[in-house]
């Protein structure tokens, strides 16, 4: 990442964790944390833009936000019937940014997921090409 | 289904489309909609029971409420940012019972799927095996 | 469906159910049977045209072929760890098209399920729109 | 990881990207990976033991190998139709043991991942419980 004037904001939203995000072993299948994760970023920016990510690929240039890298750790298990609360923070570097969410239930961190993601555009080709998060985009997230 | 005396409850909840629940056409991969309807019933015996399908397990003799047919109309397309509603109904037969789910975007009907579920426990040999509905469980759902 | 000429073509194809398709019950969590169904009408079509559903979207006035109504049958569980089969046979109508999925463990009929689907173009607005599927991808599946 | 006797076994598999596994950017929604890497690694102890994970549930003293911690980079995007390679690589530690994957698309790497998970079985009170690979287990492994 890189340093330098770095903008921030959190988000906080409670998932539920349903029957079908469960494996056999009765706690959820880890690859269901992701999608989790996934949608809390977009809920963040949702957030901080009051634009739904589809109002966004119409209002913005923008082709998504696609994730470069990730890591993460699980702590305690979670199961169907847990109301669990996501907290995301996100931090604005130059050609990327990263997002931080935890996984808690009861005030217990469960699971941890560092993402590293890129702003897109699409190019006259339709590819999708990296570009630094526009400037409005930033000054939505704060000062 | 079986006539006779019946006991009906509704629910009604609010989903968020997500991105990860879409296709590269835009709109709801469809399977995702079953997912949303298998949550959508347990969600409906939840609020009538005060339990969590977790809890269900071990407070009752609960094996489960698996799907034995089910059959859907897909009428209006929903994309990812969609805040849709979905609209339970459960009408309990002598040895299976329905739920059928309505969801709806902006008040408009987008899917219809009936659901035809048993409610099973566990036999001592840790098959499952189909059972009426107790009693005390229907009584949660009214008179 | 609309009767009169008909095309049909059948395809089977095996499936290894996996630990993360199955729900605590530890049996398949069923909107994974129509991720499974959904993939095999698609590995019809790829049969039948010699194309990827990702070339057809380049070579075809194609959009897609979204489903309008599904029904299914659960009639015995499959477990991960499970190689079923699934043989599915389509049906060509004049403005829309069925395909029967059956999904079998051991040559014992677990699951039954019929999609009635509609192919679609994109219009010049961006929307899509149900059309009869081209001629020429329809004397692919036969004559 | 621990550093000491290390037993290591690689196995290869080929898997179909789906439509239903991309999101509306066209691409994989990126949680699927998460999927494909689970059963990659269920692939290999399946290759290794010749049992199923289900078999291995009955056979051996065995909870599951649940992920504790999981890193993952993704380099090129794959797409519907894209039959991409699974290499995974197995190492075990004393405690704990990790799986790396490639996943590559006409000999390019795609995405990368490495798992650390442990080897859990059901104590006595139903919960699950860290221990040691049993011998017999990493022997299957190779010498």
């Amino acid at each position: 990442m890189e340093c330098g004037n770095v903008t921030m904001l959190t988000n906080s939203r409670q998932v539920h964790i349903e029957w079908g995000d469960c494996d056999p072993a009765g706690i959820i299948f880890y690859p269901r944390y992701f999608a989790i994760f996934d949608a809390s970023t977009t809920a963040l920016f949702e957030r901080a833009l009051g634009l739904t990510k589809f109002e966004m690929f119409k209002a913005l240039p923008f082709g998504g936000f696609p994730l470069v890298r990730t890591q993460a750790r699980f702590l305690k298990v979670t199961r169907f019937g847990d109301d669990v609360v996501v907290d995301s923070r996100i931090k604005f570097g130059r050609a990327s940014f990263e997002v931080e969410h935890r996984l808690s239930l009861n005030d217990e961190i469960c699971a941890e997921c560092l993402e590293t993601r890129v702003w897109v555009v699409r190019d006259v080709d339709g590819g999708l090409k990296s570009k630094p998060v526009p400037e409005d985009v930033l000054m939505k997230f704060g000062p």
